[in-house]
């Protein structure tokens, strides 16, 4: 039998959240039990937690966490406290828009409560990631769809670890390989963090899906033999034109993709999706600390420097298919992406 | 006073090859010395040494190891056992032709030996290392005159530590860096064996010239920027059409360069063009352990498979300029590269 998707990373449990510690994968299966909003937002912060969707529904509960504290303090006045510790969590990292989206969300929310904020700030941070959930199988189904039976290589881990569970890319490689549409996954280690070989390596080994692990420089000479059918990556903001943040790494395999005729596929909910930035050049690139470089393994190199920014950006005319919940955008623009918004909202 | 290229990895002393343990760099400074042909070829398979031409001097060395010992056991029909020893250098890495080249020319020499052979060997190996530091310092020259003050790009470790001393593209590096030529070195840290990391950036901080390292997977970012003038690699095997085998990464660094319009210069002695080799495509890529990929940094992926080729092939179309002792190369093919060989052979 194969158990797809067994991994929940976030959990609600007796009034804490519970966090797979992300950092001690794959060598050990630990939780954190957060009840503070300081909390929430180091764990985020210090990557216990990382994945654009997973660090909004993490954030999402650390507001209910906050509004039970402030509510506490002063039941009279609390929300100018709360709108302290939003900032707080909104400013852990600054890529993913996701964490913004659903602070936002959670900010509507809080205008409109007159009353005892947590069970309501609560239910709705359930309902972020039951949605989210939701929107994974969605894209799961759109995505394989389009798959033709060849291995696929991806990129970082884009998982249950890294949503509220199942995963974008990940989710589509999943129903991919379930309906017969894929037979195998390349999987870039990624460093400097290696999340393609401790999460990504990790979560497949476990559904039983066949995986490949090659080094990040490997995947040009991969794509050149013919066998790869798509890249397929996830994202942590996609601009109003299109273009694609994602983990380090992605935009080189876009270019190397377009050489080869490989095709390449961006699977993000909509709400990655940000319209109030304008292209990719508009987008902070987190740089996170040269020691993830320099010492790397246990290494010392004094006096030389590093450069170690996590994300890149990928230019829209690189994406061949973007897959939301909301819909397949063949080569995403502006117009396109103004589109799928507007089509339900 | 800057102390350019104060390392020497090959050493002869007192009837012995020490080798700088590359494996400890840049932890610890730890040489070995090696008596026996056995242990001179163990040397070159685990990666004691490593880089095309060092592993070409290396195996010299080991050729007077094993005639010294085998004349010693059989004075009128050593030749036979030799051919045998001769056999076990070449079969310690696939790749780099240097290796072979070498072992031919001591081969040439064992054909018209009639006495003892052991000074005479010994003195052909330490002319191939001089011949290479005095190759590497034209080349540094040629190259470095192509340079216009701006970064270099470069992957895995072509310098003191890949060659008899001085380096073919870190060489290059040094001489433009010398010259005012070049402001600074992006280093690859070149997974999985980062020699990036533990042996580009030790040899540029011990001499003095300003370092920083990427992962392998930032540098489509960092072309992007626009701040790199060059991409500038080293070689282990150049085919007769121009086809480049060189450090897996090198592949993609290359289509990048090319996508960006960065200049892509590979540098190498003449000795790495094989006209045996028709092309890239007949060239054996070796593929190393997958452990060193499964287990860095100490994980276990239990059930996960890799992939693990240590070198790629570049087409010669995505080179702009071959630098080698003999001239510079533009948009090497074929012809160019037989005149090249011609010339003065």
């Amino acid at each position: 039998m194969l158990a797809h998707d067994e991994v929940r990373a976030i959990q609600w449990v007796e009034d804490r959240l519970r966090l797979l510690d992300q950092r001690k994968l794959p060598e050990s299966t630990e939780y954190l039990d957060l009840e503070s909003c300081e909390a929430v937002a180091k764990a985020i912060a210090e990557m216990v937690v990382r994945g654009a969707p997973a660090i909004g529904i993490t954030a999402a509960y650390g507001v209910a966490l906050a509004a039970k504290a402030r509510y506490t303090e002063s039941p009279s006045n609390w929300k100018p406290a709360l709108d302290a510790d939003l900032k707080i969590l909104a400013n852990a990292r600054p890529t993913a828009v996701n964490l913004h989206w659903a602070l936002e969300r959670m900010r509507s929310l809080i205008a409109i409560v007159t009353s005892e904020p947590y069970e309501m700030l609560l239910k709705e941070a359930q309902r972020i990631q039951a949605e989210d959930v939701a929107g994974n199988y969605r894209m799961g189904e759109l995505g394989a769809a389009l798959l033709d039976g060849r291995p696929a290589l991806t990129h970082c881990n884009t998982g249950s670890l890294a949503t509220g569970g199942y995963g974008t890319a990940l989710g589509v490689i999943r129903s991919a390989f379930k309906a017969g549409r894929l037979s195998r996954v390349f999987a870039d280690e990624t460093r400097p963090w290696l999340q393609g070989s401790r999460l990504t390596a990790w979560e497949l080994v476990r559904d039983r899906i066949p995986v490949t692990l090659i080094c990040d420089a490997a995947a040009s000479s991969l794509l050149r033999k013919g066998e790869v059918g798509w890249v397929i990556v996830g994202a942590d903001r996609i601009a109003a034109n299109g273009d694609v943040a994602n983990k380090i790494g992605t935009y080189g395999l876009a270019v190397n993709a377009r050489f080869h005729g490989v095709k390449f596929m961006v699977v993000a909910p909509s709400s990655t999706i940000d319209l109030n930035t304008t292209s990719g050049a508009d987008i902070v690139i987190e740089e996170r600390d040269v020691s993830e470089i320099l010492s790397a393994p246990e290494l010392v190199n004094d006096g030389a420097k590093a450069w170690n920014p996590v994300f890149d950006i990928t230019p829209a005319e690189l994406v061949d298919v973007l897959v939301t919940e909301r819909g397949v955008v063949h080569g995403p623009d502006r117009a396109k992406l103004g589109t799928l918004l507007d089509a339900d909202a």
